[in-house]
């Protein structure tokens, strides 16, 4: 199928390994499962009780209901949101893990960590209302740890980390619409009871009960990456590289994997130390160890350390079939089942951390906060030996690398903007976008499916959208993908950039003393980073005294694949972002699901689906979207 | 199909109205269904991501694997446990709702409830550790309900309704299998979030996380029983009756299904007001107005106000057949889709109350505690003007009813038990358990499921059990379907009873007063009161110091449907009960999670599933699950 065909040439390069090696990868596993259920695909299969399962005839000569009488618009609403609370799930217990963390910090456990952003600390305890003055930074720690414990459960206020971040006109709109929610933990509940048999039948709360989960995913990926930043550390711009290239041969390699910074950012910090590097060196690794991240572990890890990104989710088996790979370390989510297959092949060790996710024929080692260095070290050690063992056998190493400039945090976007005003470091954005250096933005969020060309579509659009002066923002495996694809690199800019654009980062490069440009594409983090560019919305709305719907910035998922991601989509959709998928979510069983979500909605929130799998056609409704609220702002307006 | 006929004739008599009015039922819907998806069916269909939906091949030959790697187990073990999760989340859904009245009784709102139960509440309170000495019942009540709320939020102790209703040696083992949960809602997020892609794998990790989710999910139970009794009152044993019989061509008919009493409750409060009762003369209901539940709803009023049971939730639309049903109120969970379809045929109201379970075509009155009389008066008025609408138009009601006696409690059954023996009230029943005279203890749970013959399978099992001398405990659609099918009445003792149980329910019957026999099986409630028997069984460990593990009790579910079912099955086998299942469950695409669940958690739990649909079979091994228990307790044993 040629549209599964990848974009990068190490990941193609790869793939002719697998053959060679015999080794299967998603890329087999994916032709395997071909043709897919097509009621599945159309979100009208169900399996919510045990008379099931039920399936909906999509060309209307069969059943038009379930057994139960759930019609396809009930059973793809109940679908969908069952995704939306796993999605939120996941984010907001990544949220959870580091709260714990931050508790312990506050009661001084967890030695190895700290306080490494005191000034963040306070400035969200500012925001939540904690009061900081005379206080010492284990006090507020604690607070805030326990303020963020506490948006989990049902609470008698709304979430705080959704109803302090957004705009005063969002924050109206959510209470209006009853999706404003009380309690991350018991929203997911209340959508799984909401769903089960003979509960919620009608498709429009359906999805209001599913928004309100959506909201509550934004809320636990705000306070997730809130307390990544207090934890680790707020990412500065760092120079780092991306591609296989980065693995090298005579080094102890080690992938990073997954999504969470406890465990990664300790393994940096201890892969750094003098002692474990001479233990490297002394088992024979000349070039020390060498860290590469693989999907948002690796964001995490390239955000705040310039730790190199190897690759992204879809094609995280294939670093392994380099032979070089010495350890793969990964904690939770996206992390695919078929690792420890692929790694015994190679004498890998696929090594699990999280209680909560084990696999089978991984080597498991509990990770553990309070012995978390010492965690680190013995992890890393398995990687020594495993090199030692590696006994310099021959190893496929493609040699591309791209370079990368990230971590492009919301403070860090300021602060540079701060450069060139910094009394209203927004104003020169202001400016630009209403002069139309700067048509608009752009986040592409979201992960890397196997259905879609890996990468074809984000730089496909990406690389439209840049032409025609649109500041790009990326996360999770979107950004990966760009970092692979040459377009973190300054030197994009000068290639790609239309010219709006490129004055435009190259003047914020120079005040900055960068001799050059940004590059196109600002990297934001992870996939629970998304919250960091919404700040900048929010800003930006404040400052303009409009609210989010009338921004000219739109999200895309060109490449989504999770639950987490319909959980993102829906609330960047809810809080007013026209949203591009790039593939078609399971909804088109039900005509008044499809229509509510790529219609109906811009009237209840501003915000929209576009669902567009031809990647120019995708830019091109994107541009449109954002012309169309430039117009509404009365500022100038182009053309496709 | 043959296995689809329903056992009551009363049943079969509305399908021929059906048949004739041409209104589709869950019958037909279920046949049109077939052949239904052999891949749902065995559990090996994932959807859990983007890049599905993908299928284990059952007979391998086709993919072994879904596109990121996951195998049937993992897919299976995750299917499953969300299904927990569901089931879980309605549960203790159910049970927070309460709690919420609860607090707002203990701060003097929600006036039209009371603690009517203040025993209880000491009771529950004493268990707890809150003190209950010199405090009056709103302070002991509001602390009660705080602490039920409590039990959602992730915590740093045990869930207290887990921790303090069970045997020392169940705790000890939970603690030990790390399946003690610490928050009810905490744990269906960490379900969630363990089964999105690229997170849990391990089918082992995967089902004690479902445990887990299935030991919540008790608790969640048994706090919704709890806080029931204190509200609306222990039920007490009360004559009542069953089936379509009760509707009265002259009456004001209302059908109240779902499973909340907290609307119901009120509702027969209110239709027992003299006021209202003249409204409905008024308008020509010479037989005023005449109550009836359907599922567990029906449970409830039935076992605290003996109102009637019309039918169970498989055939919760034929009552609407008749022509005579003035109004069906529902609350949540087992409310087909279909009803409003149905009553609009008969123009009869189908009225939706909760804002989490609405329902296309239905008239919705949002439920309001604070003003629960005031909604009860006007549900009953809506009734009230479709009766006149009703014109006197002919109905078709079939007349059979059965006589019924329920409200079997643990108070009333320790109470009736009390009259035989006062100071040691369990010792009649472990002396008629070691004499043989009850042989063991059997609870039927679970729902009607329109793939068994509705009633068929209960009905068969219980009656080959009862002759063996087993004392039989019924809950939910179970019991509904003992209730329509004669088995509550006390006559049935007499009719099917072996001698030695005959001999015992007798002799309890006459120690109260009651000139004969208990019936053959005891009716403890709706499902949310399967904590009841186990309230019983823990007892009798404790009497007997052993643990439940060897007591001979077996629960079944052997027409179960739901997601819930999942869950308290789950948690029985957890708790050291075999647990018999009538339908397959959706998990043989799994090898090695069948035979976990039916094999090797019996070293883990002492409890296991057996899962026989021949109903003759399954009284067989059922017995013999007993027999082996009363072998290992060295007591006598029969032969089947
Ligand atoms: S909930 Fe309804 S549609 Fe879904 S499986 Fe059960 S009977 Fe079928
Ligand atoms: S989680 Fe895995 S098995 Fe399930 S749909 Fe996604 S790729 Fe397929
Ligand atoms: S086979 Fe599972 S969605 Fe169709
Ligand atoms: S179509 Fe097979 S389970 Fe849905
Ligand atoms: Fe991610
Ligand atoms: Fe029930």
């Amino acid at each position: 199928m040629k549209s599964q065909e990848p974009l990068d040439s190490s990941v193609k390069e790869m793939l002719d390994v697998a053959k060679t090696s015999n080794v299967s990868t998603v890329w087999d596993r994916y032709q395997s499962q071909l043709p897919q259920c097509g009621f599945g695909e159309s979100g009208i299969c169900c399996r919510n009780c045990l008379q099931g399962p039920c399936r909906i005839s999509p060309f209307g000569d069969g059943p038009d209901v379930g057994v139960c009488g759930a019609s396809a618009d009930t059973i793809v609403a109940r679908n969908l949101i069952r995704g939306i609370a796993g999605g939120a799930a996941s984010h907001s217990g990544h949220g959870k893990h580091l709260a714990h963390v931050l508790k312990k910090v506050a009661k001084g456990e967890a030695l190895a960590y700290g306080v490494k952003e005191a000034a963040k600390l306070n400035a969200v305890a500012a925001r939540l209302g904690i009061p900081t003055e005379n206080r010492s930074t284990k006090e507020i720690a604690g607070d805030v740890a326990q303020a963020a414990l506490d948006e989990f459960s049902e609470r008698e206020t709304p979430n705080a980390w959704a109803a302090t971040t957004l705009t005063a006109g969002r924050v109206a709109k959510l209470n209006e619409l009853k999706v404003m929610p009380y309690g991350i933990d018991s929203i997911i509940a209340e959508i799984m009871h909401r769903t089960t048999l003979g509960v919620d039948a009608d498709p429009v709360n359906l999805l209001l009960g599913g928004i309100k989960g959506a909201i509550a995913d934004f809320a636990g990926c705000h306070l997730g990456t809130d307390l990544a930043d207090i934890l680790f550390g707020i990412p500065a711009p760092s120079v780092s590289e991306a591609n296989m290239g980065v693995i090298k041969e005579k080094a102890v390699n080690i992938a990073l994997h997954g999504h969470n910074p406890l465990l990664s950012d300790m393994i940096v910090a201890t892969s750094r130390e003098p002692e474990i590097l001479a233990e490297a060196k002394a088992a024979g690794a000349e070039q020390g160890i060498q860290l590469m991240g693989i999907c948002c572990t690796g964001n995490e890890v390239l955000m705040r350390h310039g730790v190199p990104t190897v690759t992204t989710a879809v094609s995280q088996e294939l670093p392994i079939l380099t032979g070089a790979i010495d350890a793969m370390i990964v904690d939770y989510q996206c992390v695919y089942p078929s690792l420890p297959t692929v790694a015994a092949c190679f004498g890998t060790p696929l090594i699990t951390t999280m209680d909560i996710a084990k696999i089978p024929g991984a080597t498991h080692i509990e990770f553990d906060e309070d012995h978390a260095s010492e965690k680190a070290r013995e992890i890393i050690r398995i990687a020594i030996t495993a090199f030692k063992r590696r006994c310099n056998k021959p190893v496929h190493i493609p040699p591309k690398t791209s370079k990368v400039v990230a971590g492009f945090s919301t403070e860090t976007i300021v602060g540079a903007l701060a450069k060139l005003n910094a009394d209203d470091p927004l104003q020169p954005l202001v400016d630009n976008i209403v002069n139309g250096n700067i048509q608009g933005v752009v986040l592409f969020a979201g992960c890397s499916n196997i259905k879609v060309g890996h990468d074809q579509n984000f730089v496909a659009i990406a690389k439209e959208l840049i032409a025609r002066n649109i500041l790009v923002l990326a996360t999770g495996c979107g950004a990966g993908a760009f970092a692979r694809n040459g377009l973190l690199d300054p030197q994009a800019t000068l290639d790609y950039a239309g010219d709006g654009l490129k004055a435009v980062l190259t003047a914020i490069g120079e005040a900055n003393g960068l001799n050059g440009p940004l590059p196109p594409i600002l990297h934001m983090g992870s996939c629970v980073d998304n919250s960091r560019p919404v700040d900048i919305a929010v800003a930006l709305a404040n400052k303009l005294k409009v609210d989010i719907p009338q921004l000219p910035v739109v999200a895309s998922a060109p490449e989504y694949k999770t639950e987490k991601a319909l959980a993102i989509g829906t609330w960047a959709a809810t809080l007013g972002l026209p949203t591009h998928l790039g593939l078609v979510p399971p909804v088109v069983g039900s005509k008044l699901v499809t229509r509510i979500l790529t219609q109906d909605i811009k009237e209840l929130t501003g915000g929209y689906f576009i669902v567009e799998p031809d990647p120019i056609l995708a830019a091109e409704k994107i541009f449109n979207a954002i012309q169309e609220r430039r117009q509404n702002l009365n500022i100038s307006t182009r053309r496709w």
